[in-house]
Order: structure tokens, then sequence, then C-alpha cells
């Protein structure tokens, strides 16, 4: 059987375009012992795709030049070798951009889309879902009154976070660089304060006058100096999940600042790396909890679908030209 | 009712000597609903005592000028109007260097001396002993077969950190700057390996080198060059209880040094500063616990006892010319 997938053609320098990707024609291998074919519903396009078209290290390999671009994919199970899956499952996995394929079974999860709609499992209850879930709740363990100091706050997991965080009965404070964000997170999203770190002089003195109880909860997914402002504020027994350090991700040395470690003890604050893939064992009580939120109206959730297989590498383009409102994604 | 007590005369500058140090007469106050009059059994000097003699604002505050000098004692209850004690109890708590002694009943905590000496409440079953408890077992959280690195490993805390590594069945690797500390470390306490970062060159290739698994906890009792050594070394999933930063204490200016974050965020590590009183309400299943391997011979204890109350300044000015090994006591 005949299928259609896309290839990185050749690597970017700068912006990618079109000619970086080629689609090829190939023929789906046979079914072995183990494996399940599926056909692709939803297709995840994310920034993070950007960094592995270069051939660097990184938390997850470079795709190879002349193999398929591969990313989050809801997929639907069309025939199975593997004993978990049956045809008509909806599923979720790392898959090739590919209408279908053949893969091992034990790269796939069953998803319900009877709690959400599937393509739901590419976001809020996918990765940037479970990441915002398990770091604040998990790491964080906000309790009510507390203040949570969110950066990169209106990226996808940030926004989550926030809003999370607002469920728990917090005081909830952005950081972001973009004026149009800030009035996102607290029109859409209901943050209580944000801040312009761009165009914020003092960010300790914007986050010391944000928040007048010190900051309970630090989520931090960029790093840097603005840690550094938040960390000059953080309260006793604060908890604080590393999520990102964007801020350092193209720093060429090793990056120096302020020891955080003198303020972590004297205030006996928990700092904590963290990558979704740690609580593997826990994401069905995740995504149950935030299907529950979304349904009850607590979690707000925007996605731009653009229909069509073939529009994957526009779509992957459009995030770097801010054509997305909220969760892009691509409908088969 | 007179007692005798010793007061700070005067603020010493550098070293300190007698003369900083009085001794008064005093009549002891009548006893008021709710106190408890206790006589010293044996009293603590502690190398922290020398900073509370500054006029400087630290983790504790400074004793006063022809104020008495405060330190972890051992005392009997003599009469009690505090409805939790009575005459003959065994009591531990923050007292005044004073032969007698009125004081609320909120200050002092019951111990039992059938498990253990008396003494021992002011080292391996004190703040020394409960730090070293909680902030391994409750943050470290050793497991068989892992690598415990300790720093400032030779101190009041950092043996018991590496004894009780070894009951866990850790591999355990002390760093420590002098070669009969290190000698001491091997020999008396059964640690594994030993670095003296004075004399090492590279420090963080003789971590790597001591520790073939890398480091999955981290005790840090120093903080500085030697952490980020290190935190070099640390391995996925690894915990750093921060008990220290002494590297650090002297610092005029804000320390700066390489980021931890990045490596905490790749390696999902936790790091996590604590004070012992953060475990209060748990300080009986830590004395239970130290007081059996005490007992089974598991985990060793060395003090030097002074004899007589008025040798308390002499033991104090003692700590600074190594007088001791192990814990300093004076007993009454």
């Amino acid at each position: 059987m005949e299928i259609k997938q896309i290839v990185l053609d050749s690597r970017p320098k700068g912006m990618p375009d079109h000619k970086n990707f080629r689609f090829e024609t190939v023929t789906l291998p046979e079914l072995k012992e183990g494996d399940v074919q599926v056909k692709g519903l939803f297709y995840s396009v994310d920034p993070y795709m950007r960094g592995r078209m270069n051939d660097a290290k990184s938390y997850v390999p470079p795709y190879q030049v002349g193999e398929p671009i591969y990313g989050g994919v809801v997929a639907e199970v069309v025939a199975s070798k593997g004993e978990q899956f049956k045809k008509g499952d909806k599923v979720l996995g790392n898959l090739p951009w590919a209408t279908q394929a053949v893969v091992p079974a034990k790269w796939l999860t069953k998803i319900d889309d009877t709690i959400a709609p599937a393509s739901y499992y590419l976001g809020i209850l996918g990765m940037p879902g479970l990441t915002a879930y398990f770091g604040l709740m998990d790491i964080g363990k906000p309790k009510e009154g507390e203040t949570v100091v969110i950066s990169g706050a209106a990226g996808a997991v940030g926004v989550v976070v926030g809003q999370i965080a607002k469920i728990q009965g917090c005081r909830v404070v952005g950081i972001a660089g973009e004026d149009y964000k800030l009035k996102m997170l607290k029109e859409a999203f209901g943050f209580d304060e944000t801040i312009n770190y761009k165009t914020t002089s003092d960010i300790a003195a914007a986050i010391a006058k944000a928040c007048p109880n010190m900051v309970d909860v630090y989520f931090d997914n960029v790093g840097g100096e603005i840690s550094d402002a938040v960390i000059r504020n953080i309260n006793f027994h604060a908890r604080i999940p590393l999520c990102g350090q964007i801020a350092l991700y193209n720093a060429t040395e090793v990056p120096v600042g302020p020891r955080p470690q003198p303020t972590l003890l004297t205030r006996s604050v928990l700092m904590q790396g963290f990558i979704v893939s740690n609580y593997q064992s826990r994401f069905g009580e995740g995504i149950q909890q935030l299907a529950q939120w979304v349904k009850e109206g607590k979690l707000k959730y925007t996605e731009t679908i653009r229909e069509g297989f073939e529009q994957l590498p526009e779509a992957l383009l459009g995030l770097f030209s801010g054509d997305n409102t909220g969760k892009m994604i691509v409908k088969a």
C-alpha cells in the first residue's frame, strides 16, 4: 500500500522554508508481530521542531536529511498485531509525518476521545498540558492564597500553569515580552498581574510590587536574568519547578550569574528540574483532571486547525510568523 | 537562690579570648506559671557561636554584650510550673550558660536518657545528627547502590551523613581539606573514597574518577566551586540537599558562578535548601532511629568532654585550636 510522507530535504540556515521539505510516496512495510498500522488524524506542529532541523545535539536528536519529520500525532488504528490495540482505537504517539505508518505498539498510547476532542491530546491533554499539570501540581504544590509567578507565561505551557494556579485559588503573575500577550493573559486566562520584561527597567522591583506577599511558586520556563529577579523575591519554603531555560539555550559558553544556592538554603526553597516523561506512569491521572477542568469551563484552550496533510510544512513555517492563536494543529 | 552565669563582656576582634567572657553571680528569678527551673548537666560548644559574638546579622541573632551566652544545653528539671515537665526530667533547650536557669516550658524538649547518654542529645541525637538524618533521608532519599557525595564531610553533620549513607548501602565519597580528616573518614567512618579539595588540581575530574556511576545524592555543606565541580558530575534524577554554603558566608558581594539551572533541568535534578527546624515535628522519629543505629554500633560517634562549668570559655576557644576530636561538650 502506498502512502505519502514528508521528509527533511535539506537543513535550513536561519528561517526554514518550503524547499527544506520534500513529499514522497512510499510503500508501507508489512505488519509484523508487535506492530500497529495507523492513519494520521491530527498532527502537532511545535516551535521545538525547528531545533531538530539543525544538526546539533539537544534534548531530542536532530531529524535526518532524507528521513521523515517526526512529531506528536493523534492517529487511528487501521490494523494491529500489537495485543493492546485494535482497529478503530484512537492513539497518540511521536510519529512520522506520513498519511499512514507501521510502528511498534510501544510507541503508542491509547486516548479516550469521549472525554475531549481527539486533537486536544496534542495540546491541553498532551505534552504542554501535562507539563503544566505535573510541574505545577507535583513540584509547585500551590496552596490557596499563595502567589505563583510564571515566566514564559504566554507559551503553551505557561497559560495552562496560570489557569491551574487560579483553579487552586492562587494569586497568579505572568511574565512575558509583548503587551498583547500580557493583555491576553489577563483578559483571556484570568492572570491577576503581568510584567513585560522587555519594557520594565527593574524586573525585581516589578515582581516585588506585583507580589506583596513574595513568591511561593516560581514556574520557570526561561532562566537567566528574569529568574534571578524572581529568586530575589522568593518566599520561605517556596517551590521552583524548572521547566525550561530558553534564555540560555543559545549560550555558547557556560552561563554565569548570581548563585541561587545561598537564597535556596536560607529560605528552605526547593528547585526541581523535570521533563514531562518523568510522569509517564501518571499521564492518565493528568489527562482525566485536565479534561474535567476543560469540560467545566475552568481551563480555556484555543487551537488553530489547518486542514490537509499537505499543509504541514506551511503550518510549521507559520509558527514563526505568528499565524496561530493557541495551539497549531493540522487535520489530515 | 544564687547561680553563676557567663556573659559576653566584650565583642572579640579576630580570635576571641578569655577577656571576652565574664562570670557573674546572680539571683534566680521566682518560678512563675508556665516556667521551669533547670540545672545544666551538659553544655554544647560549637563553631557557630563565634559568629554570634559579632554584632552582625546572620541566621541567628548576635549575643548581646552584658547578656549571657546561649547554646544547646542538656539540663535536669529542678522545679516545674509547666505541666509538661516534672522534677527529675532530662530536657534539651537553647539555654543560657548558667548553672541554673528559669525558662518558659516551651523552650524545652524532654529527652530519654535510657536510649542513649544524655550528652548525645547535643550531637548525634541533637542538631548535627538530626540535620544529617533529615537532610539525607528526607531530601537525599538514598537508594542502595547509589553514590552519595558529601562536601564538608569531616564536619559534625558530614560524618553522620556518610555513615547513614553507608547504612543505606551507598557508595560514599567525602570531600574535605586536610589529609588527616580524609584518613579519619575512611578509617573511622567507613567512607569509600575521599578527595582533598585543597591539594587536588581538578576537583571535577577527581569526582568523576571517584564516582564512576556519577553522583546520585550531593549533600552540600559548602557551596562555591566545590559544588560546581560536583554538579558537573550529577546524575539524572539526583537530589541535592543544601545544608550549608560555608564557602560563601564571608562573601561581601553576591557570589557569582556557573548557573546550575540548565543542568538541574536537563537531568531532572532536585535541589532543596533546608534547616533542621523544618523537621521539628519529626524529631522524635529521627532521635529513635539515630539512637538505634548508635546502639547497634552502625553509627560511630566521638565526643570530647571537659569537666566543670567554668571550663566553658576555654572549651569554646579550644574549638579554634583543634583541641577536640568529634563533638566538644562541657559537663557541669
